[in-house]
């Protein structure tokens, strides 16, 4: 172990990156008390060095090329917190090839190639921990590679986007328009000015994808999740949705039935009684339900310091892994390719807005296309008009397969009366 | 490895033991495939035989004596689910002292004489797990142990008896009075014919010590935790609370300020908005606070097959140590010895019920008290009742110290219009 010091070099300076080496240096003491080894960030890579950050680090640490990380023997452990994809996944390859313990935050790397790098890691027995990915600085990732590890898990589902819960809470709780509670994320650095990543549920959809491959021991292809955002939801959504006892929320679920699995990112019409619903604001949470135990892990979905002590927590892992010479005790969990469901087969029940002329007999007219693609109603709420102008009506339909219900919403929409037609998902959950 | 089967000896076959059993051998296939080692329960050890479990024990594997697990060279790793101190203890530390690896959900055992027990397992370099000790299913220990080991923890508050959650939940949703919530959890099962255990915290107290003394690296004394029961409870409290935006739960509570603790079982005050809010019925919650995260971890509290799942999860771990030669890589994390702030120093907000004579002039003698001893009031409510007929009144005061609360209700009871006096904590938290 290097004299009983263990060398760690980090590679990307940014939020993540500089919160990890913040918290490590202020934790120092106590860690090495803990792990009775030494430890010190060796070197510190990032391209831009003017930028200001959360911490200080010497000028002699600091450097541009990520080789000056990769090829020094005494680096044991390498923090990978560039992002994307290259190069991220050449220095996490290069670091694993290299013998190196990688911990990396970087949710699109391991959803998108995490197999590929998981396998090196096994191959050199090497340690790669990437805590940080899902839920920021919630520790789902070891939970369900460990402790869960013996579950017969049956769903996941997630919030595990910060920025679009932070949207949907302000439209629920201040009556904001979407575009007003996207700038008002953007405005506390929430969102970012270009969001699309978040509010299409692009992000979402990286997260789910390393979830459901952890809880479902699969592998799983990110372009296989349906994936919808939240750019059409209007306030009035939110608020026929309270009227029923429901709550709107951008969630990530996937679940096991008969050997197939259910990948999806959209908007959801979810029971208040369901641990997920009081999670607000930029929070975010995974609920874990196996045939023995229903499981909600909360908190900070982003921050430096948050997902920085994930990282932190990994580190450790790692350095145990170092010190009692047992890297890879912990491999790749995808033992399986299950087959995905396509949404179209599912079944649920509807929450459907429709535009529509206030014009006698429009209700009838919608009534009888919903009755005729053989999808039958559970709730319907008409408000107050004026005639002949354009409201919006709601309709909360019973359970129904996801084909029959598009192909009903296909025939609304060609009635001449309507001028727009859009549906939301409902998760009964078990409450 | 024992030609590469791990064998596996479980003393006590109750509720527990028979869930853990159930849970390995429905996923035995699975985790076979997952560890790459084949296991065997090779011995099941209880007194009684008799009893219905939900999973049937071939004769040749069952026993009455511990020994024959104890003394079996071929078993490396040993469930104990006796239960109590004795002879738990003496089963645990021989069984350590063989080397063998140990998975416990006993939390009397753990609160109380773990410390002895790391110091055995550490120094014969085997595991001692005991996942189930807090929070039935919920993976909270390991979490406290690995993930958060380099958090700087400042507080942590659970929801850890399931029991007292039952009960005031059953007194907040139907308004039942103590005795009749009481009743519905023993009907139930939740709760045991002599419930002193549950409703007086005791069993609360136990899984504090472990909470706190991982949360804080400190050893902690069971003896040093403050304790108040829910038995004083009636309806008109949670109703008082909920009208000011307050739940009332029975709290497990520790908090580190300037080096000293905080340790404490009681009622309290909470905010509706805190995470543990909404957990009602037998659930469990624990939420951990450090300087860099908030988080919650929610879930099952008791149940044979729910803490089954936390010990099998302690089981493949301990089976990854066996297998990687890594036994004993996270050990004993009491590094310190904390002293406990008394509760009396402690400053805090309260919600007093007095029941006093409605005659006149009787709120201004109870209020003169208070201002006397320095007690500022933030709310106050004395319902419609008949002149001359005892009623509740209830108070909120501003914070102030329990000492000096403490003085004001003593002045208070001797008022000759006063019968009874009772003050439920307020937990702020953040929100």
């Amino acid at each position: 172990m290097g004299g009983n010091v263990v060398k760690i070099g980090v590679i990307g300076f940014g939020t993540v990156g500089a919160g990890t080496v913040k918290v490590l240096w202020e934790r120092q003491s106590d860690i090495e008390r803990e792990l009775g080894v030494r430890i010190q960030v060796a070197r510190v890579i990032d391209k831009d060095w003017v930028r200001e950050r959360p911490v200080v680090v010497p000028p002699e640490l600091r450097g541009e090329d990520p080789a000056l990380v990769l090829e020094d023997p005494e680096i044991q452990i390498v923090v990978e917190a560039i992002g994307g994809v290259s190069p991220a996944f050449e220095v996490v390859s290069e670091a694993l090839s290299r013998g190196k313990s990688v911990v990396t935050p970087n949710k699109e790397l391991i959803a998108k190639r995490g197999g590929e790098l998981l396998e090196i890691a096994a191959k050199q027995g090497v340690d790669l921990f990437f805590e940080g990915t899902v839920g920021g600085g919630i520790p789902i990732i070891h939970a369900l590679k460990e402790q869960l590890a013996g579950d017969d898990i049956e769903e996941v589902i997630g919030i595990v986007n910060g920025t679009t819960n932070f949207i949907l809470s302000a439209m629920s709780l201040q009556r904001a328009s979407y575009e007003e509670a996207l700038q008002e994320a953007q405005r506390r650095g929430y969102a970012e000015p270009v969001p699309t990543m978040d509010v299409e549920g692009f992000d979402a959809v990286y997260k789910l994808a390393i979830l459901a491959s952890l809880c479902f021991h699969t592998k799983v292809d990110v372009d296989s999740i349906f994936r919808e955002g939240i750019t059409r939801l209007i306030p009035e959504d939110l608020e026929f949705a309270r009227e029923l006892g429901f709550v709107v929320k951008l969630l990530a679920i996937s679940k096991k039935t008969n050997g197939r699995l259910e990948l999806r990112v959209h908007p959801v019409l979810l029971p208040e009684e369901h641990p997920l619903a009081s999670v607000t604001g930029v929070e975010n949470a995974i609920y874990v339900k196996s045939r023995t135990r229903a499981l909600t892990f909360r908190g900070p979905g982003a921050g430096g310091e948050a997902t920085g002590s994930a990282l932190v927590g990994d580190i450790i892992e790692a350095i145990r892994n170092l010190k009692y010479n047992c890297r890879g005790r912990v491999g790749c969990t995808c033992l399986r390719e299950l087959p995905v469901r396509p949404v179209e087969e599912l079944v649920m029940q509807y929450c459907v807005r429709i535009l529509a002329l206030d014009v006698p007999g429009v209700l009838g007219k919608i009534a009888t296309q919903f009755g005729e693609a053989g999808v039958s109603l559970s709730a319907v709420k008409q408000p107050v008009s004026t005639p002949g102008r354009l409201t919006n009506i709601y309709f909360l339909t019973h359970e129904v397969q996801e084909a029959r219900l598009r192909d009903s919403l296909e025939r609304i929409q060609k009635l001449e009366v309507v001028k727009d037609v859009y549906a939301i998902r409902v998760e009964r959950g078990d409450s």
